[in-house]
């Protein structure tokens, strides 16, 4: 399949390494055609990456990934333009992540809104699914970094969008029981609003190679 | 021990019963010294447990739960008193739900700041430790009805605070290496914070018996 993804950081690259690894073709998209890291990128990926600027990511994708930092996501999409982005899947991994001095780290959106919201909202065509964005990118494309079984989350208006999504999440190596659907784009709040939790974890734990996971009992008698 | 609990609803009452039925002494602690629902608890809690005014509550325990709800917690306290206060563990299992008409339900406070930052700001002297706020109030007391591991988040500035309160967490069942401490008080952000996926998978299970568990990794080779 053609996959287009939005951003050349450490997420999108990891992402982009293993869906080419899948024999999926892989177009890299960032802010200017020559940027260096995309450029190494193709090197390292082989014959099924290629890159360009968000606009042709967008074009030449069937499926597209957000992988921008959160604060850049609204622009990167007007740069991939809403003719390119269409009707299409766009799998948002980004986290709103406010880039002030807070301590600890603040969201620049949540609690009455959503990054994917912001998005589905200034593209009401594209079918954004949340998805992936509670856990670092290694282990989004490789549960089995983590031993045993826990969870990816995922919200979207869209019911064949999430079923591609699923589909997708089986490629990384995701079981259908370990995916977790929350209901429609409003969910986004809650997944992205894990992020606080998950950096205190972070530090508490001086390893980022952790996942949630929902245990579970028997429902409450009436 | 003489434990007070300030709130008289489901959660207040849930935890109230545990710890008398542990053998210490409760004093529910509500608005009105009359309030009748407290008196009912009391009538089924038998022998350990009694009620009074927030006043009367905060000054016979010697630990004390905040279980009023979020938006009036704040109000409650108030009325407990600083001098009852004192320099006593307040273990805050309140969520800072705001009752509008958002949906998804919206919190109060959140991202830079939180409902137990607001409380220890209000009475530097207090010990306050956010704890037990991430699960229903029948898994808080008895986490056996949740099979497995799954985990219990404190925060809180004070050590020695959270070490009586992990002890209080012994006490209802849960093992040591299943609680995490996420540090400080200002961790208690994204404790808040998980209420809105809480709640979005309550939906989506239609069952409230479930907790988070985190799953761990290997740490990344440097």
């Amino acid at each position: 399949m053609k996959i287009g993804i939005l951003g050349t950081g450490v997420v999108g690259n990891t992402i982009g390494f293993r869906l080419a690894g899948l024999g999926h073709q892989i177009m890299m998209g960032s802010r200017n055609a020559n940027n260096e890291k995309a450029a190494l990128w193709v090197k390292t990926a082989g014959e099924n990456g290629s890159h360009g600027t968000f606009a042709e990511a967008a074009a030449f994708g069937e499926i597209l990934f957000n992988c921008t930092s959160g604060g850049g996501s609204l622009e990167a999409l007007n740069a991939a333009g809403k003719d390119n982005l269409g009707s299409k899947v766009l799998v948002d991994v980004a986290n709103p992540l406010a880039f002030t001095k807070d301590t600890p780290p603040s969201l620049s959106v949540c609690n009455t809104d959503s990054l994917a919201e912001q998005i589905q909202r200034a593209y009401p065509d594209l079918k954004v699914v949340k998805a992936l964005n509670t856990m670092n990118c290694y282990i989004m494309v490789n549960p089995a970094l983590v031993p045993g079984d826990h969870n990816v989350f995922i919200a979207g208006n869209d019911a064949e969008a999430k079923t591609k999504v699923k589909e997708v999440l089986d490629w990384f190596g995701w079981k259908a029981a370990n995916i977790i659907d929350v209901g429609g784009i409003t969910g986004a709040r809650g997944l992205e609003m894990i992020l606080p939790l998950w950096l205190s974890l972070w530090g508490a734990f001086q390893n980022p190679n952790f996942n949630f996971q929902l245990a579970k009992g028997p429902k409450p008698q009436q």
